[in-house]
């Protein structure tokens, strides 16, 4: 609804002060201390509010859990500690975690999107180390309510693993290649297909590795031209924006 | 065609040897001795071949944009000096320069592919000073047959300039958003819309901004989930990865 | 009172040498061996002595804390571990610990400070996880005399939250900004309001946050102009920053 | 004026469509293709719009300067080249150029501010190569209405020289110190004054002075508790911050 | 000659005080005043003493040509800007200079090694930017008296160039990757071969490239094993580490 | 076998669709679900699959283990824990594992190559620090069939320690230089001997060290010509490196 | 002994091969296989062999020790364990261990040196926390013979503390001044004083301290001359050098 | 003289009350508007004022210069174009200018220190291109009175050059360690010698040396116990340093 339209219905009277108000402060937000949850983003974004587990206590994230579980919200969390769902489960025991990804999530029946039919998005990763953060992307996409086809362990330095599946990974609508150490399968990858490539660089590796930037640095300075990154370690995110992109097909 | 078509194919002497050949060793290169330009490229991945200036000489750039102008492949190249133009020119009489993107374009009729209608890419830039990597962005987007619609000078120093353009920035396919100084035009436009958005650091700015590095990592740390980045001041490959994007819609 | 009206009083006899000589050595100091308290700090420059407790062990920190109280000085202590507060606890009953900002705090009644009416700082953090920073610049604010606003968890990703509290931020004489990963809520709220941001980077994040760097140089390189910085989680030298300014007011 | 004020207005009849809207959308705006002036930014934050000319081109500059004259809105520009200043002064005679600083300025009769009586900003710099950032700070600060006392050359290096004007700096409102090098100076005001201390530090010096990033962890650093810090040679954005500081005793 | 045969023919008289002295002072070196020319290293590390002409004067790489050159010593020199070339010209008209790869070298008959035959060093590189890093690589190697193939322009953006020349590479020796940007064609080209790979990052690129930073760390985490690496630009090194293996096969 | 054989056997039929297809593809792949082993990679490279355990679970590596051990492939691991040694011991009691190196080896009778007879290795680290790197590139070199000569504790502090040892160094084939603090050793060492230095910086040292940046840099900047570098700790890429060196003699 | 001497004292037998070859060959290494210690360092340097312990296990630690005890030779071992000191304790009862510096020391009667007379370093640290650093140099300085007097917790913040010490300071041969955070204190003593000036920056601190690079850099920019730098926390460095230059004065 | 002394003259109208505050302001300023000339500060710190040319302009180095030389105080100045000498040597005809260090100095007769007999500093540079730093350490140690030695060339790729040279470097009094690419230098002889070592990294070099940080860490991280370290090209600083070193022995 357009500001005019507000406007105009609040004269006419079809609308009250308050609502009124509520368009222009675009309220949707849930109070608890020490959390203002954005009930509205998804609507606004696409993109559902998630909790970032890491740096928030257990009595944070249980308490923000519940009161989203009671509110009829789909939950995803993400940088969930064992201790974290065990406190979570006790409350909302159909809950689910992925052990490798750490993650946390739980989607009602009547918030079920319709899973988006062939068209799917392919997560790749360099090595076995890298499965963590794979595995956060594939349990964000699932739950943004892609489909997903996931290749692990398949880095440059024995490159025929690559073009043994290339076909499958070229007919996805988007592609996230996750990899730490040097971070060439991004490039190698985006050399070779003609769909949009997120690559997320993993903290994978040692030395010179710094943490992720070798393999950060390498995916920005990609040769190949169709590469954009996202965050270190940061699986969820590259899932966010390849789900945006999946669902471009389909609006 | 997949291997054991040709295996086929070869076997019954539908084509030969040489040809079976190149189907597997890919061939579709064209050599110069200083450049092997990767003729087959635009197939393989979307992306024509492009000319990065920036550390080859006028000679160099010179002679690849007339040998693809012979070959009749159309001419993109960026990082392009003034002089370098005036040498192209006097070869390719129609090339156009763009002294503000500082790019290079030539485009053949029997080129161009439909511009797609009525879905475009929009372009969001913080500062005046950010109008070289915004414009290297549009005259990409639109070698690439893109629709563009781009938007300058609306950082976050005075937010309501973003909002009055919000809406059509959120109609957009996919949004590109040029920072400079802390970028955190990419975070607040990542956190207003339910589109990709690829943000573009710039160089633009002094003391810790470090060449661009407080932008890039502002915009890699962002708090809104559906932001990728490219390489600072890249505004080229953020216009290859939103067109790959934009065509996803087309296919 | 300036040297030559020192030496007029040491030269009449108002003044002993002793008496004369700590003006210029300008004493105010408490020896303990491993610390020599300030005593004369307060004075000097409007900022009590304050422990910071990392890096000194809980005999240490006990032992200052004792000294300071029985010479009737109130105490502020930062970075306190639980350990370290019930070591102090069980000498000093009436001591407050704030588990959340991992601050000791004391104040005994004679040293209360006249609350300064109606002018408060504002303290807005982008994220719950935020908040242990936040806190330590609520303590230490409230230590010195302020009234204190906060408001949590309003970050750019869901920037409706921000607006619908802007009348009151606004209406602060000083606001501090505390934010993690891209920090761009510093500049927003700069480029928002006509009093003094002071912004504090937080180390929450991963990845290419680098441990708050991120956020640092974001807020370093703040389009709004307004705005200055102080070190990575450090709430205290906001809130103390911020104090001066405040009393700047009613001096 | 509130929201519910301008809904009831319109409904009432007072205002029409169009100036409701206005509110919301918080125009101020003046396009100019290149560039969106932010003509609400002085009533908003208490800065005016002022022109960062670094990264522009002298028609840019020259263009943002004519129409916001014509405007009746007065000037300031910093980083600004001799060539720029000719350019402007062709066509605003009146137009003041500080060599050492860079800055352009122009300030009309109507909008002269009443100068804040008695009470004053104090800029100290360590040494003389640190005057062009000094500089910048004290036109910045005279131009936005603030009375200035400057004090150079007086680094660590012969400590007495500082201690010689100390009174003086104690008593302004509030204190810019302007240091290169090691920065040590900022900590050293900080400890002996009762004001708040904004921090600039520059990137004067060499080696792993890194321009400027010495200076800059020092005083993020500093062990003084009321310091806080700009970004590197931005003594416009130190007296901005220290202007809103400086009025909010006169509000 | 061990040191207790030189003991030992010395007490004999077979040598006398100085030349018995020279044995353990090894000599071995020719005094300029500004330089101490090392003739013996040739000798000791199989490598000649070869000019870095960066940083010196252009009257002092004459000057060191000149004496080599009178002494019988061949030159190599790297760097060399045109004005030195010329200049060191008009004292030995025989020199060569290569325009690419900046360096300046002379033979003369009576020292030509006989060139390693069939053997030989693959130079591998990237783009037609990495030339004169490659040109540098390719001149050493060819002084030091190695056969050499180079391989230019096939970077992993279109990777079906490289394992066209596969076989080709792969029959060297050693193999020498030059790339600048993400670095990634080492690695590549290290999980295909089985020869010792040497990488040289350049500092082709920009933004996150930092001068070569992104292609060094790429290189120093290659996940494929064989490959060790040389500093940013270092034709030069990689090209005598080559040597120093390529006649391993031959002592 | 090159492509145009391949494709006359099949058109002979002297191979199968399957097989034809698999020296396209070339397979070589052994899927695991969490690791796909790249069985092939020791015929292509000459480096056998090794396990790097940094990152993996307990139960990978010994699941990765246990099917190689069936499949009569050699296993060499690193980065192993005490714990995961035990797990892969319970299943293959004749493992063997170098407490200091963390390293795992199993090498069955039928696969043992002949070790190359006289030509060594030679191992030379600075400090007894450093022994956990060095002896994983003894460990290394030896499962790869070499001889290594090692020499512990002779940094340049000492320098006479090394000059004791020149000889036996000097009369290698290959040498690896492991070093950390200021990595200084590499560039002595490459500038006494004729034969390719590769060094190894460590993580060695504390303060401005920074994680072996130090060395790294140091050994990348040597003045000494022959001297290549590889991650920081990473002795078994060096082993690698030197192993390919040392085998070229005998090929 | 020069090298002629040595020469010619062989050749008239006063001395025998094996003691004129140990002069070459500067022998004074005792080989401990996993440890070569440097029995000659006294000798050669002025500083004694000291054991770095971190990096170390407890029993090499242990090992080295006991060695060196039953030469005769005296201990300094740096950065201990409390677990370390333990075992050595065992062993040799009369060893002593600062629990603050961490440091192990052990002087025989036989190789006590004079104390100089009268003239001493002074160690001087900004605050309680730079203790730890400040008694491993007070331990080093100790151990190598000087007199030491250390000023504690007198850091910039209240810069009257150091003035009312700084007669005391002034009167030293050599000064060490060891501060975390900003490190400012070098800079001002060495402002104060016409002694040389050893700054150790130390690692505490945090947020932009970065572990101590703050502190380093403020050091090494002082801009007072006499000032030079050692490695992050080496208080043991710092004290080296202090007694070299302390020691000059009695040579 | 001490505060309690003055006092008491002061009290006995000995001095009056300007003398007596004199003694506690400490002034010996000289105001020049740009500049506050320290011209105590030879007193204090046994280091004159030195003028750092760079960042000044030719008018200021000129006019402080004049000030300076009519005041009758002894001029060094450092970082001075030729310009700045041309400008300087119109008024002050017998100014020296050094054209490989860049520095300007000018000595009246009555300022003339005896030069310290025998004793003197050895300045040891790597190789030839770190000549202009070794020279600023030269003409400053002359400038204060030093005998200096200097040794050119002698870097570790050729480490019997320096062995050559041992004696007398080692009978300095202490030792200036000039030395870019990767220091080892510093290293190295500070592991031969019983007098202090004062590094100077310089930033010769290219690539990994990143401007002179390869060089600063080696020195920093040196295994050798007594090697401090200036900044960067600080050839200046270390003079003064070891000035005062050499100093303490004639006192």
């Amino acid at each position: 609804m357009k500001p005019e339209d507000i406007l105009e219905q609040y004269k006419e009277g079809k609308i009250n002060l308050t609502d009124a108000l509520k368009h222009f402060t675009k309220k949707g937000i849930e109070e608890m201390g020490y959390a203002t949850i954005d009930t509205d983003r998804h609507k606004r974004t696409g993109m559902p509010e998630v909790i970032y587990a890491a740096g928030k206590t257990t009595e944070q994230v249980t308490g923000i859990c519940k009161r989203m579980f009671e509110k009829g919200i789909d939950i995803l969390a993400t940088r969930v500690t064992y201790e974290m769902y065990e406190s979570v489960k006790a409350i909302i025991p159909e809950i689910k975690y992925n052990n490798t990804a750490r993650t946390l999530s739980y989607k009602s029946n009547q918030n079920n999107e319709q899973q988006l039919n062939q068209s799917y998005i392919a997560i790749v990763a360099a090595g076995t180390s890298d499965m963590p953060v794979a595995e956060e992307a594939v349990e964000t996409a699932l739950f943004l309510g892609n489909n997903v086809k996931s290749f692990y362990d398949i880095g440059v330095a024995g490159i025929h693993r690559l073009f043994d599946k290339l076909d499958e990974i070229q007919n996805a609508n988007v592609i996230i290649v996750v990899a730490g150490m040097e971070g060439a399968l991004a490039s190698v990858v985006g050399g070779l297909v003609n769909k949009p490539v997120i690559g997320v660089p993993t903290s994978i590796g040692y030395g010179a590795n710094f943490g992720g930037i070798s393999a950060l640095l390498s995916m920005l300075n990609s040769c190949a031209a169709g590469v954009s990154v996202v965050n270190i370690d940061n699986g969820f995110g590259a899932a966010c924006q390849a789900s945006l992109i999946n669902r471009l097909v389909h609006k």
